[in-house]
């Protein structure tokens, strides 16, 4: 079996703060092969955290920081300016942090995955991605960056020589520049599973993305992004999973494909 | 020059927050061998934490990380219940937080030092000091822990074979079983600078705590904690410098004696 | 009917925070005559604050301030040792800011109940119950304080001439002198349903707190404390409310009994 | 005296927070007769907040609120995208909780004047001084707020009948619309103190505001906001109250011109 036949499935994990919960992160584990653990700024904190990595490490599944902009109030949502050193200092201070968790229980970082509106607006603003980057790079230069393929964040990673590992989201639909249709469109969500299954499968095997239009913009494909909100989301998340396996795909958190 | 003349000067820093500046940090860089650098928790952000690392590194001065309790309101001054495991991912959040600005900047991470209510709580409580050690031990056994000669903290390190760095405090008198003389107490400061250098210079030439009463508790003393909370503050602290140097002391930032 | 065959009842209300919710506050308002609302501290946030009053409002329920120690993460259930005009200042800011939300809505504020560790600690020391009650008292000569029976907190209501409701609670087993039997001690929480309703029964009946063993401990009893985490809780909350209908109690918000 | 002989001097207060001192409140409560004190959520906490009205009602000092958007690490200076009923509702929260420290102090609250990013977005975009405006409207339809005269802010309010205070700024220029020259063009701050007590006097003499090019733009003035960042700001606020009071003002913290 050849490396394009590994795909791997991330979601954003350890979303719990204090006594509130969020997510069902055990679900979660045994589907997907790699983890965005938030770091305390828009969820998580120090002791879910702890308790993610575990849980993650004990599955098997890799783990990556999910940093955000300061905003636990509105999980990281919210829209905010930053200067570009603040903002790579708040980076570098969440990848640590849960950088020194993953030491305590003897697991690798496996890479970073900006969260929310930061992840948003550095996708669509490079400037803001190179801010990232410098982040990332400053704390390890072979440390990946989990961007959308075709985003500001993956034109930024490869500028800078950062590894990166391309997603494509299971449930969203592509424009014709490869962005993602937005929301507030009709079409831009695939709510039925097997849409997405079908969706996924077709990019996999055209080896790019998919537009609405049926065009294909080629791209490596590293990573697949599910979501674990609600039981119908697992659900379509380990229908996904199923379906690759009986396509023949391996799920593993691979290395970058180049 | 024997390893007994190597001696430590170490002090807070990095305790400005946002638009609120607190210490003169340049002016104590210049003094001290070792710095204990908030985390975040009661003082600093992640901007401060790394000018003030930065700063450090240019001065030749030793980088440590100074967790608290999640109390920035209160300076982390406040005493709080947290359960043992909670505390203990707290410290590692604080210290992989700390490591990640540290390693960004090309700077080992020196020692770990416990901040305000944390500190005094357990160097009184070795129920306490043991989990303090538990974190530090599980982020890295061989990082230094500084705590105060005959302390609760001191003892936890002992026990569970983490380095420590014994401190001793140039402003404070001690009781006859070791421990400071409680503030309330007259006495209990010594706020005249050259009684300050005087208690130094004697408890090093001792080899041990002096207590109050003029007895001398033996024990390896590698570092000597000033403040830099003030004019007068940093002006004692140079003075304590300059004393040391004329003593025939050197001033660095050494391993653990024992 | 007489005064006495009115009774009311209180539970905490308000405890989302951002994207994470907590509780049924829905089913619970069609249950509970008052309602303790979290006031950003310990929980909530001024957009659940708003939406909680104005659920409150329509149903008819009675609202109350529900202050903390200022700890988000802990859910405020952590002791912490704060300064007492610290505190008194903390109390008013979250009095205020929900009285603040009150005013916007049209609706009083009925009481004020504290929260978590901080009623813990004000239940048992009179001197903090002390500054607990300058606080309310500062804001408001008039406003209920809402106060365990037999507990240090009503006596320090009743020391400074403030209004106070006092609660029994439904699910506790009450020791010799008025205390909470610990959560540690056998027996201490009536996890039966039909033993916290037959509990409360006898209570109401006996006009006091009746003792584990047996005795009665006479008090003024002006409200039931009912929990609504889980949906037991919440089908326990409403047959209490069947039951004392049926026993002929009339259920509403009322003024303090003495 | 005419009204117009009347005029009030502005300045943001109580911005310390927990261990850190920000400004000299007692040198500018000398000067100014209206107070813009912080609500926590940018500066100020609840025992800053106290003293801060306690000194300023010593003073004859009018107190009132500064609210600002959740963000004390960037000190309300970062623009942040907010929902606009959760803005509203914060707003509320922050003027309540000052509200209720006024309160137990005895001192009326007399205006509301949003802060930092909060202000500067409100006083150019109309749908965001809308809802400014509605929550100051829920809170007390009668409730000034002090915007700056011929700003998107003030305009919100006499679209909503709320009365409004209009200021103007000793140190900066107008362009010819009546907005502020952009900081980073040149002559945008009156850095000179003469020229900006002559600035407020030829604004007040002619009855609005003079633009960078000698324009005059009508406006009813009733208050002029001045800065308490360092002691030659101080000396620039004294040095004007002074002028105003030699020109033959009164000074007093009036009610709304219009």
């Amino acid at each position: 079996m050849t490396a394009e036949h590994v795909i791997d499935l991330n979601a954003d994990l350890g979303e719990s703060y204090g006594a509130w919960t969020m997510g069902d992160d055990e679900a979660l584990l045994a589907i997907v092969t790699r983890a965005n653990v938030a770091c305390g700024f828009h969820a998580g904190d120090p002791l879910v955290m702890r308790r993610t990595v575990r849980l993650a490490a004990a599955r098997g599944v890799a783990v990556g920081a999910h940093p955000a902009f300061p905003d636990l109030q509105g999980f990281g949502r919210r829209r905010m300016e930053l200067a570009p050193d603040e903002l790579e200092a708040m980076l570098l201070y969440q990848i640590g942090a849960l950088a020194g968790v993953c030491r305590a229980e003897g697991v690798p970082l496996a890479h970073v995955k900006p969260h929310g509106a930061l992840n948003n607006m550095a996708c669509a603003d490079v400037s803001l991605a190179r801010t990232v980057m410098r982040a990332v790079r400053a704390y390890d230069p072979a440390l990946p960056v989990l961007a959308p393929a075709c985003s500001a964040l993956e034109q930024a990673a490869l500028e800078a020589g950062q590894p990166v590992l391309r997603e494509v989201f299971a449930d969203r639909a592509y424009q014709a520049d490869g962005q993602l249709v937005p929301r507030r469109e009709p079409g831009a969500v695939l709510h039925d599973p097997d849409a997405a299954v079908a969706h996924v499968l077709r990019m996999l095997a055209a080896g790019g993305l998919v537009t609405r239009d049926g065009a294909v913009l080629p791209t490596p494909i590293d990573s697949i992004c599910v979501h674990g909100d609600g039981p119908q989301a697992i659900a379509t998340a380990r229908r996904l999973r199923d379906a690759l396996v009986a396509a023949g795909w391996r799920l593993a958190a691979g290395a970058p494909s180049a």
